[in-house]
């Protein structure tokens, strides 16, 4: 493979346009690459599978995930057709892949109409300041799930 | 129920507490609730399922949205044993729900390890600062999956 960047991206574009081609859900593709081999592959299936965070990446992460029996991607790439919202960029810090290519901009999917600069600029936000109400309730036992977690003996960490 | 919030802020504590003693994935547990009716619960599981974004969070909204069969939850409450991570955040925002309420802080998570303040610093950052490696490759089609989904006729939009 000559230029193996470029053949993973057309790859992912294409799989976008045939989701949407096939109303399937969102025109967005992404792969997940580990050491030469597609470990991974997600469309857009929100309006498909009734499932909001079933974006591209999120789909390909839990595809490779599932595939490799673990839940971490060390040494992955993943190649998305579009700059992953805010949702799927941190899936993909959760996920420790390794590094990330996208095709479109931000900007060209708001003027098809998907926009996350909201929920980019929402997050910066101070939580009194956020669109969506949200507090924090008091409450004496809130620590102790964490308390039980330091004691676990046997526990995986992530 | 003279305290629902109080109530659903327990119960998304013990289940909390519950998965982690019961080995099923750490400490964390949420509920979807609309018209004082639990529509949707979870707790974390991404070491048992191998998924890194099963999130309380992403659980309790997925498990929600399979229920009521749509993928937006326009006038549900989330209930969650902890501060949502800029994941679970995101998510909250594409399935429209209309209010957080929390009980332990992000501070309390990263005490017993788990600290998310890195990925909502890291988002913040230009993408050429960001510690994964992000670029955009530019290729002619990669407008194509967007201008496909605009000439759609018959298409859900989300």
């Amino acid at each position: 493979m000559k230029n193996p960047h470029q053949y993973y991206i057309n790859l992912a574009i294409g799989m976008a346009a045939e989701n949407a081609a096939n109303g399937n859900g969102g025109p967005f593709g992404a792969l997940v690459v580990r050491n030469g081999e597609v470990i991974g592959r997600g469309v857009n299936r929100v309006t498909t599978i009734n499932d909001p965070t079933a974006h591209a990446e999120v789909m390909a992460i839990r595809d490779a995930c599932r595939r490799i029996g673990h839940f971490w991607l060390e040494g992955a790439v993943i190649y998305s057709s579009c700059e992953p919202c805010p949702m799927c960029l941190s899936a993909i810090y959760w996920a420790r892949i390794s590094s990330i290519y996208f095709a479109a901009s931000n900007t060209d999917a708001a003027e098809a109409g998907f926009d996350d600069s909201f929920i980019y600029k929402e997050i910066l936000l101070p939580i009194e300041q956020r669109s969506i109400p949200i507090a924090r309730i008091r409450t004496e036992s809130s620590g102790h799930p964490f308390r039980l977690w330091v004691n676990l003996e046997k526990k995986t960490e992530y």
